[in-house]
């Protein structure tokens, strides 16, 4: 009699509590020293839940409020560390690649909805805050595979799932780096990039900051904490570490292939999207929602030197590697819209791709007005 | 405040109940005058849950003896009937059509596995029973979109999930036209049928019985329960009301137009696989599981005639239609096992795709037996 | 300096010549004394031109009279035989396996038009020959990838284009075999068949005859000549050597993997057609057309042995493996028509596969006469 | 009887001969003033042929100092401009839109090779010139579908194909403003644009100089010829009129639509492409070779204003719209390649999608390269 491989769940989440009050801590930074919250051990199938990246701050209303006010200190709250061991207990060690299959995943039973929004120019902004400075917000329900929202009547299409986050932590070395480029490129003056103007109204990086930071098993106000909180990165940025990848097509049967800097590897994951556009253009340009993933993993042991190279510096400079699954919507055709390296103000600029793919989402949105939705409908709806 | 769409549990099943024991009852038989168990409402999201095919008898074991001795007359358990209203309460009817789309379906969670069997020749048999006399059986575990059998081992692919059974209730008008047939086929003299030899071990056609018979809401023994146990069509062929259709693609996404025959439509569905292959070639060549349905139906009224043409003396002679949904795993090159119509004597027979479809089978049990897995293993993994 | 490595043109054809005027003599039977007409390298590219099945007998016009009165015994005009050798020069041997890879294909410049056709019950019939019993002809046009047709308006469609014919030469041993076969079939009494009544207006088999017979390079009423033709094979049936497959996927990219029976293989091919449905319904229900083929072969040295298994009594029953390419039209959403075992007249037959292909196709071709299309307009779209 | 639709062919290229040779004479340059060679009705299917982008220059051998002392003032050679009418023969008119139909596409036939190229850096350079700073060339041979190349052995794969550079001549207007915005970046100090180090080596913008300039039918040396070539704008960069856009996904069945800007629109297509990456990454990293097109133009009056909407100061700063049509390889699995920006010295830069992509690219270099690659081999490779 053999037992059936039913996932084991490691992780679960109450989505009625908050971040704080639930039973296996969660944590928004990226930090060495935030303690596993369980062991996972290679080749074994586990569920990890997760609430969405605000922690259930943003509501199924009619309200943006909940955004426009938003405090981004906030994000993203992630389910884990996890530690993973081989079957001999053995655990991942630095120089180890972490192979991370997603078996399945999707919304939390019960909790099938999701949301997009457009961020307040003053808090948070976007790719094109200039054009859509008011908070939006569109909600989303699912159906299965499908997703329809209220605020953009007329439009249901299958959605393709995927987690936003998906990191191991960082060693003390690589942190001390992260914070150090950061640090420098948030002291550049804006003389040296006054040719992002198109995007000057948000920070230019976020450094470390004790504010609403969550430690998962260190608990708050201990010196321990004070020390990790005020080094721990934020996880808005993609790193080294995968992080915040938001890769579209990242559903079912992806592997995702990251390195290891920590004795467990410590993989941790977070903001579910139930689908997204190309890129996120808005900051919540996706349909943020809770969920799950059930997860394989498999320890490559000396991976990282094998199938990364470092590209700068240190051999600390890698980056993890996507592989895409097969199974996803189809469909029989599609539009693809251009862009030029020439801003609305019709000021051409060199090769700048941030300025033509903003110019192609813009035209992408003229598009779609064509059919009677409003541009902050289609902002919503593009993801 | 919206509340948000999660599916609506209308059937419930508990696995480690026998079928008679479940909550909400089932029934293994297709009558009109098999009670509703729920109503649904046009557009709203539902959640159905069925137990596999056999109710539980086949066991996650290394012994076939479960199928070896099965007896056939349980076959299959279905969950339903639901009654059909549209949002004013009323009813579908005769002449309607019943659009039924896929939301999302899956094994249930605790229980994610499944198998495929060769039946025994003397009790079930099957298309290839003259090669294959003995009963087998692999069991397989699902690791989200995967599967993968310890009895074929290296093997691991990802599923393309479908009801084998979903239909509406005969009238009664319909259900003796088929039992009509059925009898008048089952009386077929085995000389008149001397061509079809390949198949002469089974059955030819399953007339009704009150044996193993289950009813929903009509208590075993009552004079109404003889009453419809003696004249309910059993499950195992597809008819006009949809039944027992085996289509492999028909999965997340995909939407089935049935006729209705009887007020309220009676929907049932059942007989979940995992995957399976073009055609079940063993009885129980697709992955058999337990399972969930979550459904979305609408009332297309007078649409049997509308777009159901009769082809057969009587009106009721219809075929329903199944649209294939946008989301199954992408393969990039597979290969095709060509049939001709001859058989394994040497004996031409004049255009039997019956026989061309066998042989094919054959060629590809065949090729696949050069990478050292037994022929039982590979109609087993074949489906 | 390298050579491009333009195809070699091996079989050239002129389509407003006869077959029998074709510089580089076609054939329309299989056997093995038919003598090549080219040699060709493993691992070269060459291409092949080819008539259509008909040798431009059918014309683009609006009369179906060309099918009306055709003599079938003309079918099929194939190109070749080519004899198939390595670098060294060895040819095939029997017992090889002969790869062949499909780089490309379409229709010949110049001529890019086709025609589907219902053929007239008393000539040819055909599967639905009782429903559709008058010749009818429709004619379409190509512009790239996408058919369109003047009979039946608002239809445009983008073809998976493939030879219906691809084969090797038997050798006289299994050209022997397939003659007892198909003479003990004809000689079959109706009485025995009564069950396919619904095919009756067709030969049983088509058994060898020198009408029309073309021989290649063998002159026409030599004494070599009257030998072969008197045992020469017909051309529509599908064999062990592959022959009429008719697979509709098989287009670019795919590879055949044919078996040797005969030294150099003598592959031959014909029959091209724009695009087919699942199955040649009509006997003439895919597109055809003349065309052209760029392959590739190889040899696999006693590979028929080591990856065919016989399916019957001689080592010589076997059958070729096809390997479907990466590159096809990609629809978001297809129907599937459902088909059970009871024919028109409402009687069951024992799970007769072709009463309930027969089914289904009739269920499609009255779904989409509801589009407003005649039968005989779907019939012929319908392939 | 009803003529074939074989394709009109307006353009024919004869690649032995120079660009200036051609019969009908290629041009290099957008202007309105260059008369159109040929008229082409609304819905009739004609096949352009084009020359590869350098007319020739890039020759099939192992050297690249073609590339390395290529003059790119010769850059692009198209065929056009083609007059597009109505079935009245009303030219497209400024305000319309032009949807151009890509019916079939591919190799000239007898020229089936291509080639992919690193630039010099000293010369033309290229997005990684900082890594990869000599020339180089890689020669690609078509099979079919399939292109292999002697130095990259071992890599076949099936190509996307697709003109890189399509579009319409601009308005004089428009012309003016291409040239004023180009004229003051090309004037920008390299002091505001120090971020862009990456790529200093190379002119911010291509300016018009009559140096190589070829203007169809305009006869060289004329004073006519001086004025426009003085005034004509390079092909080198996409603009309001599409121009070389470098879709890698533009292949068959793909609709194309342009905006009108001068009576009979002038479409102008080249830069054909064997097969392209997400991105030309080299200059020349797409497989470039001469081919052709098949194509199918209808005007749809006034849809300029109507499905265009101007980004920026005037009603001319609108963009083309492209729908991929239904055909193009199929993959199961594919890896994805994770760029932060942040680049080679370890420096971070503020979401500058440029550094982020040259990093993805870089990763999936060295990715490759341990697979016994060069780095130099998989450049090429990847386009």
């Amino acid at each position: 009699m053999m037992a059936p491989l039913s996932p084991r769940l490691v992780v679960p989440v109450d989505v009625k509590k908050l971040p704080r009050e639930q039973k296996v801590p969660l944590h928004n930074r990226w930090h060495p020293d935030i303690p596993p919250v369980a062991d996972v051990t290679e080749g074994e199938l586990f569920r990890v839940e997760m609430v969405d990246w605000s922690g259930g701050r943003v509501r199924d209303d009619n309200s943006a409020d909940d955004l426009k006010f938003m405090d981004f200190t906030i994000a993203h709250y992630l389910s884990g560390p996890l530690r993973i061991v081989d079957s001999e207990g053995v655990p991942a060690s630095p120089g180890d690649l972490l192979a991370v299959e997603i078996c399945n995943l999707g919304p939390l039973p019960g909790d099938e909805w999701g949301y997009t929004a457009i961020l307040e120019r003053e808090n948070g902004g976007g790719f094109l805050t200039d054009h859509f400075p008011s908070a939006r917000k569109a909600i989303w329900y699912f159906e299965g595979i499908y997703a329809c929202s209220p605020q953009i009547p007329g439009v249901r299409f299958p959605g393709l799932t995927h987690p936003g986050v998906v990191g191991t932590a960082p060693s003390l070395e690589l942190l001390n780096i992260w914070n150090e480029r950061e640090k420098s490129l948030s002291e550049t003056s804006l003389e040296t990039i006054k040719l992002c103007e198109v995007l000057h109204q948000r920070p230019l990086a976020h450094l470390p900051t004790p504010e609403n930071c969550l430690l998962g098993k260190v608990q708050e106000g201990t010196a321990e904490w004070h020390i990790i909180a005020n080094e721990a990165a934020r996880t808005i940025a993609g790193r080294e570490n995968g992080g915040n990848c938001d890769i579209k097509n990242l559903s079912r049967g992806s592997r995702i292939y990251l390195p290891v800097f920590v004795e467990g590897a410590n993989l941790s994951t977070g903001d579910m999207h139930f689908s997204q556009g190309d890129g996120e253009i808005s900051l919540c340009g996706a349909i943020e929602m809770s969920g799950f993933l059930e997860l394989k993993c498999e320890i490559i042991r000396g991976g990282m030197k094998e199938y990364l190279t470092p590209v700068g510096p240190t051999p600390l400079h890698v980056s993890p590697i996507f592989e895409i699954g097969p199974v996803e919507p189809r469909f029989s055709e599609w539009l693809v819209f251009e862009g030029i390296s020439v801003d609305e103000s019709g000021k051409q600029h060199f090769l700048d791709a941030s300025v033509a793919y903003k110019r192609a989402v813009l035209n992408a949105i003229e598009y779609l007005s064509k059919f009677g939705y409003s541009k902050e409908q289609e902002q919503s709806g593009l993801g």
